[in-house]
């Protein structure tokens, strides 16, 4: 039943019916939840072999350096090579990091702020404003590192296939304060859509008016592919620097999903000019990161192929997952026109848009039901959204069974608040 | 022979014998480096038992969390409490990091420069000047911090006991723009000298203009004794909090000398007020450190009584070092009356004084007989040492063969050095 054209009578009676159902969940206790990114312990077990001595014992580089001592700032040089594989940028243009590439964003952010980057007039922290356009929906991490460090936020609709690029030209030309903007390229957080090669052609050529102008492309999905084929996402760095515009671009990504979110490789690449300011504070700051745990990935994951073999095997739990969930919003909110709903081909999440002032209400309905859901307004700048509808819906930590349980709860609360939305 | 007191001829005819002997050590194209302050293969060798199966299984913290997922910013509460044993600082007041103290310092430092810190006015970057105390000889990546920062650097000595705190307190009673001070307090980096127990409780006592005044405890060596019996150093952050100065302290150390230099295990602690404003911070840098290492560290040292044991292994290989250089020192300078050094109980370090205005000349003679020393100057402010006299040595690195070598060199070189300058 349509919700929107059904007559009141229809709609009470409705609610009566799915009221019970949901009350009869409820008082089972349940404990289940939906709110975080983390892969499954299934997904970590896959990774295991990492942990083995086959791969542990070696300390030695390709080039005879002792990976226990201090040394190698930037990482090792097949560490780099690993990434520029994987990314298609030169390896010479790749620093390797420790084991959080959102440590890498806040601290090239912070170190704009602190010191500027190449080509600006003075430090961030020593201009008037700064603002960033920040897409929605979004990651909530990348608004918290703008709000901490005072950074205003634009937001600005993520569409299917990319930004709103007319809205991000129009707003990059007109307003030299705006110093960048945060991008999750492919199957991005949380709606899992990935932009299109023009979406990514003018972002590399678009005018800005600040000198300094920086995207921070966080393409944290790269090879999480949930299909066997996945989206294609067109290479920004290349294009950028094609166009004249390489130091425009500041890449993240990491093994955060590859292997162990808590104890993987994260990396970020960027122009000559803008690396060779990176470093200069980089020296100063750490002595060098955990060489240990790069060489003992390269043991488990040598190249691309070794990654993309991988992860087939970490594929298999997502999709399981997100058919789960895909299955049940289609089941049971397919025909009610009070849901919409992305079906991404990877990445960990979906995206999932309810009746307009109802996501709170559904966050408490399944709360009070025992399921928790990332909080609502998580996906938009200062942890509001104006039209209290979008829920992001991350399927891949619980076990098979809890997830379908705790999508019927999901798809009860939001049938449930748009009908009281409705009769009110 | 004392030098000052010689003749003429005496020098010059001494000045031959010896330039003949360091021709020949020359002619020979040593490679040897005396300049870092690294462990040995043999010492790194004492911690590959962690590198076996038994340790790096283990993924699973005693409360049952996952360390190989997401989570626990603040660290393992075994790892915190590991921490608290062996420094004697409540674990709640305990942060464990990645592998590099430094790295959580210039975070310290740069997070006051963003936010300012517990009792600050502003961010430490809106003030007009903000300088620090550093005490020479002193570690020249604490004064890189400063530089790179644009913190204005005030020279103070370090004595045999600990700072000149006659010139401290004076300085940060009368400078509000003071902010605070670097201190190696056991086995200091470079003379090895530890803080006597007065110098503690004055710099937990001391008056200072600055509202937000910081030390920045460098606890480097804190059990890295080279003796049986180590130098004691009284807890700073205990006599701080005794008198109501709690605030006052930033404490850092790491496993870094301890397991592995490249992938330890940092650490830092601080007032409840400090780490509640540091953790609002840290949440947005970074997802967590990597608690499959804390878990691994755990697993090999599990207590400060198995740390104990296993830095009595370590002392071993560095004190044949210490002996071959203070050995060498005594033989061939001890009565020349032109060089004076320390002979420190622990640490990593010997500081040499040479002739003043001749150190750059005894690193030249080294260079060119193929000997690296660590760089004049480093030991100081901006590089820059006003009498030229002071030279770190770091003989924990090389061979021991290698070392007596490179003491030869350098112990011709300073008296080749010293009588060039006598006789000008």
């Amino acid at each position: 039943m349509n919700y929107l054209n059904a007559t009141k009578a229809e709609k009470n009676a409705l609610y009566g019916t799915l009221r019970a159902e949901y009350d009869a969940l409820a008082a089972q206790g349940l404990s289940l939840d939906l709110s975080r990114g983390k892969p499954s312990g299934e997904q970590l077990g896959e990774s295991m072999p990492m942990l083995g001595e086959n791969c542990t014992l070696r300390y030695l580089s390709e080039n005879g350096f002792d990976c226990r001592n201090y040394g190698v700032l930037e990482g090792l040089p097949e560490m780099r090579a690993f990434w520029s594989e994987l990314t298609g940028i030169p390896a010479k243009n790749i620093v390797v990091g420790g084991n959080s590439s959102l440590n890498l964003m806040y601290d090239t952010l912070s170190r704009a702020m602190l010191y500027g980057v190449a080509g600006s007039p003075r430090p961030w922290c020593r201009e008037e404003k700064v603002k960033f356009i920040c897409l929605t929906p979004g990651y909530d991490r990348h608004f918290a590192i703008c709000e901490s460090l005072g950074i205003e936020m634009i937001s600005v609709p993520l569409l299917s296939d990319g930004p709103d690029m007319d809205k991000v030209e129009a707003l990059v030309a007109a307003d030299a304060s705006i110093k960048g903007m945060w991008c999750v390229p492919k199957y991005s957080n949380p709606s899992g859509i990935t932009y299109s090669d023009e979406a990514v052609r003018r972002l590399a050529r678009m005018k800005t008016a600040a000198p300094d102008f920086r995207i921070f492309w966080d393409n944290a999905y790269m090879v999480h592919d949930i299909e066997n084929e996945g989206d294609a996402l067109l290479d920004l760095f290349a294009e950028a620097h094609l166009v004249g515009n390489g130091d425009r671009v500041f890449f993240f990504s990491s093994t955060s999903k590859i292997t162990f979110p808590g104890a993987g490789i994260a990396m970020m690449a960027m122009s000559d000019a803008n690396l060779s300011l990176a470093l200069s504070v980089l020296t100063v700051q750490t002595i060098g990161y955990d060489k240990m745990n790069q060489i003992r990935h390269l043991a488990f994951l040598p190249d691309k192929a070794a990654v993309e073999a991988h992860m087939k095997k970490q594929a298999r739990y997502l999709k399981e997952r997100f058919s789960i969930v895909l299955d049940t919003l289609k089941r049971d909110l397919g025909d009610t026109g009070v849901a919409k709903w992305t079906a991404p081909r990877g990445g960990y999440f979906v995206s999932l848009d309810v009746l307009p002032h109802t996501a709170k209400r559904v966050y408490a309905l399944c709360k009070e039901a025992g399921v928790t859901l990332t909080k609502v307004g998580a996906t938009f700048p200062y942890g509001v959204d104006p039209e209290d509808k979008n829920l992001r819906l991350a399927p891949s930590y619980p076990k098979t069974e809890d997830l379908a349980l705790a999508m019927r709860v999901l798809t009860l609360a939001v049938r449930l608040a748009a009908l009281e939305s409705l009769l009110a």
